[in-house]
């Protein structure tokens, strides 16, 4: 079992920042148990957008302390018959909407067991259509935090809900992969792993042609942002350890117009002279 | 005397985040009282609408353990005579200015007493011309969870200001309400509550007729998303308790251009078999 | 030496809050230290402007208790050559890279020490290229927390980087000064001090000549907002004792097509009776 005693709750949601959402649900996790630490990842989660969310949470999930409990709700499925779960990972504990939110994340660290959330006791007297994260699921990591153990929030299921994950290709010496997801900075952070990159060769240093959204580019892969000028595109191995697209001190989705979903083409340029 | 030792301090303002000024208010907080947990409400309020703010304040601050201090500011008044307040209701407390923003979550617990706050011994020495919160109601609510009793802050008032709140009217079984709120979702919440419509006979599933700013709509009142498609519009009773208009994972008030104080009259509509 | 013992980091960043990166930061903290409070200062500053994460920073800072740990982040040099520091000021560490970013704060509160960051043993142990934040910056600030002196995290250096300060210039009875600020309500932050003003025998209740960008504007210099009537615009001293441009329950910057930079020239107006 991993340790309940750090008490930390991490929150991630698409409920924004202008409603009383999320500090309704941080009162009911306070009013159970008013000791633990309560940190938000980010309630801007594209609205409804479980790919989103699921990215985001794995960008940081990794950094927490072991048995941190993140309660996550992107959830559009909200008032039908989709199931609320607990997962148990190897290091922590995921709480949220059955609908891939949270495997990304949990897949990553390892996988113990997965509950499905029936036993009212553990829930608000009053469960709302609409607003699962405050009458369910922050009472339930609540009293997770105050050891209840999971077992006892509802049965063990096995046919919960993974998000296919679309792994990048290699066909003919070149790379096929997607945006999976734009920044705050306008960097275009892809599926493609500096693995992949070197099945077919390339390694720092080199210029490649990157095809995106059947616009052609050359651009420099670099080990560091000083290589470029500003305001100059450049290539990248990101902190999340993913290929990525960006502009020295600029936005490079907004002048690529690119967002995520966006194909992306990937060779060794033909123009590099160490070719 | 509720609890002062929980030691929860929850925020609220229009003050937005890109600036330090609830930073600088959370500094004064901690330097007179550094083991405060501090919560962010929202800081997002709409600019000085005190309405807004009283509204998103009331649909947190139910569910805050009893003693939580509430220091909430959307001030369109500092700098002039208003007063500032701190009031006692029976469940928690709340500091902020004298023009209402704080009644509606006092009314719906219970009002026990109101303070002008005048004690200079609990303000910073100085005290600017803008910025009361920084100056004024983060000392006053961290003295508070030191134990300060309110009646040294100041003397107790009873012409303190409250909003005037419209509830929906019911004539000729019709219901006219008004918008209260659009949320980050474009929920349409609206001031109109299942009792006002059970008393002309709504119940769920059926289809009423609602007029919003003279146009007119057929709409499902439902018990769930799952029974309208996606992108279609329906009618609920949202997780405040309020009638809301919704576009199953869609933005109703972008849809149909709604903003908060619009009308909107409710009736059965005749093509319901059941009616 | 500061106490650490206060247990405060506050974070400054230009991130965002829609992706993980502040969280990832926090994890990374909490994973050394599950018991420091974390503060948010803001994620919003405009992006890569130091400048503008400066001036924030120094409206917050001074409001907190000693010993604080600030950990910023507003760097376009990421991946070059550009140092990591920690500074020791009089009563608080601030941590970030070395390009002015933190020196406005400390100025204010008097300086001490300056040391670069060069000791692995307080980084993560892989470093991204793109975010020192995540692997260096916030494992610094959590030793520090933890006791670690910042002499063990690198060598005192005497080059750091400090901004030029244009502080406001008078001659012939005029003040030449300019916008540093303009905030989330729309007030235009000047780097005039009321004893610029006071240096031509400007005092409050009197209207002011001002040039702002090529325009001329006759702008009452009043001690409180309640002295003009709504939508009017005022001259006043803000709550960081700079010299502001407001408009009463409106947003001065959007109407007179104002930003960060612009130039303004402010005199005594003939038109003042008591001239």
């Amino acid at each position: 079992m991993v340790g309940l005693d750090k008490k930390i709750i991490a929150l991630l949601s698409d409920f924004g920042t202008k409603d009383g959402y999320v500090a309704a649900m941080k009162g009911v996790i306070l009013e159970i148990c008013n000791t633990v630490k309560i940190v938000d990842i980010t309630h801007d989660i594209v609205r409804q957008d479980v790919r989103n969310g699921a990215f985001v949470l794995a960008t940081a999930a990794p950094y927490f302390p072991d048995g941190t409990i993140f309660i996550c709700v992107v959830d559009p499925g909200v008032g039908t018959e989709r199931r609320g779960i607990v997962v148990e990972g190897k290091r922590n504990f995921y709480i949220g909407p059955d609908n891939g939110l949270l495997m990304l994340s949990v897949q990553r660290e390892g996988m113990k067991y997965v509950y499905e959330i029936t036993n009212k006791k553990y829930m608000k007297e009053e469960i709302s259509l609409t607003f699962h994260g405050r009458d369910i699921f922050a009472p339930v990591g609540a009293y997770l935090v105050k050891g209840i153990r999971p077992e006892e929030i509802g049965k063990e299921i096995f046919d919960y809900i993974v998000l296919s994950q679309e792994r990048a290709t290699i066909k003919d010496q070149k790379i096929f992969g997607e945006v999976l997801h734009v920044d705050g900075f306008g960097n275009i952070i892809t599926n493609i792993t500096f693995e992949d990159l070197k099945q077919i060769g390339i390694d720092f240093d080199i210029v490649l042609d990157i095809q995106i959204k059947d616009q052609a580019y050359k651009i420099y892969f670099s080990e560091t942002y000083g290589k470029v000028r500003p305001s100059e595109l450049l290539a990248l191995i990101g902190s999340n350890g993913f290929f990525e697209i960006a502009i020295n001190q600029g936005n490079a989705a907004l002048k690529l117009d690119i967002s995520s979903g966006d194909s992306i083409t990937i060779s060794k340029s033909y123009s590099n002279t160490n070719f």
